[in-house]
């Protein structure tokens, strides 16, 4: 297909198609006349990748370009191209680094050294999810909410639950690139998913335990207060 | 404690805690003399709410100020006051508007219809978490991602707990203005959590499952490819 057409099924302009080739984010076409090229169905696949990247995980162009050359790289192993690729996906809230001798930082990698003893994992220290895992826990310490191993467990197990249901989700599709975009893209996509549906289950849960009943959407068993 | 001590007690500047107090986030202290004020344990405690709120959730100051404003409105019941402190909290992707008449709109939100129907949930549409899903499972479903009511349902049932297990937690502080600042607090202090282990559960589940066992940190029992 033309450049024309590959804008209109992604749904991306054309100007900015061509932002993406220009930065190596998508991979040529094939040259047809001195200013035409062809693209293909890979080309499509790929251009969704890098607007989910870029438009849902608000990842930076040039961290797009490392994460989408660790899925291409076929010198890496699939574990390591996945771990790399989805590793280098930076957190949408950083905050500033932390002070290693900080002793609300000291204490949150005591702490999580603990969570993963428990879960069991063997977690890459140098991946910038577990440095976010660090500055999330130092905040809640810090704040001086509750934020022990004994909190953060739940968590994890729940985690671990959701990897296994999205690797299954990947393990689906068939060419091995095109798993490893899908898990570059679900890890990112799913995301939001996530969070809108934490926050729903937050007022569903807090409507069944505190509403008081006067709004129609009261509990089917509307049990009266002790003191009333 | 005068507002030197306020300042070195929360790690938050002078000058911030002037700018939350003239912008109302934070009650003004008790006048002592005319150009000094007394502050308490309650100033400290919301300080630390609205640092949180701002720093991590990257709530904006207006609409911090709204969700403030439900905590202390004791014309609300507890439900309410919870429903509309975390309901008005931002999603931190919001996105563009979705139009109505885009079809994978459409299709998402009857997906969600059908999620909620399954998880027997009765979510305010109003809300902008609710919103935020649809644009989240649109965005999938226009880059062709699988998005249904099956690949959904796992990510619905472990928000429940976790929503569970959050309100346990917040159940087990005392006064109810101090448990619906740490209801706000933890609803934003711990996406960030659980965004972290995800991607860290996700590294660990490919892990297990694709490794070739290079690195010492192979799984125990290590099979081999079929193609070996």
């Amino acid at each position: 297909m033309r450049l024309a057409e590959l804008s209109e099924r992604s749904g991306v302009s054309t100007a900015t198609i061509k932002y993406y080739l220009r930065e190596g984010l998508l991979p040529p076409g094939e040259r047809v006349t001195a200013t035409q090229s062809e693209y293909n169905e890979d080309h499509l696949r790929r251009l969704r990748l890098v607007r989910a990247l870029i438009q849902v995980g608000r990842v930076p162009v040039a961290t797009a370009r490392e994460v989408l050359g660790a899925v291409d790289d076929n010198a890496l192993d699939m574990d390591e191209r996945l771990g790399v690729a989805v590793g280098s996906l930076p957190h949408q809230a950083p905050g500033r680094p932390e002070e290693a001798e900080d002793p609300h930082v000291r204490a949150a990698r005591e702490t999580i050294d603990g969570l993963l003893a428990e879960l069991g994992w063997h977690a890459r220290p140098s991946y910038p999810a577990a440095e976010s895992l660090v500055t999330a826990v130092a905040t809640l310490r810090r704040l001086d909410y509750p934020c022990d191993v004994a909190s953060l467990l739940p968590y994890g197990r729940l985690a671990t639950e959701l990897a296994v249901s999205d690797l299954d989700m990947i393990s689906a599709i068939e060419a091995p690139v095109t798993q490893l975009e899908a898990a570059v893209a679900l890890t990112v996509l799913y995301e939001p998913v996530l969070l809108s549906l934490r926050r729903m289950a937050h007022a569903e849960e807090s409507r069944r335990r505190y509403s008081t009943g006067g709004e129609g959407g009261a509990p089917a068993k509307q049990a009266g207060p002790a003191n009333g």
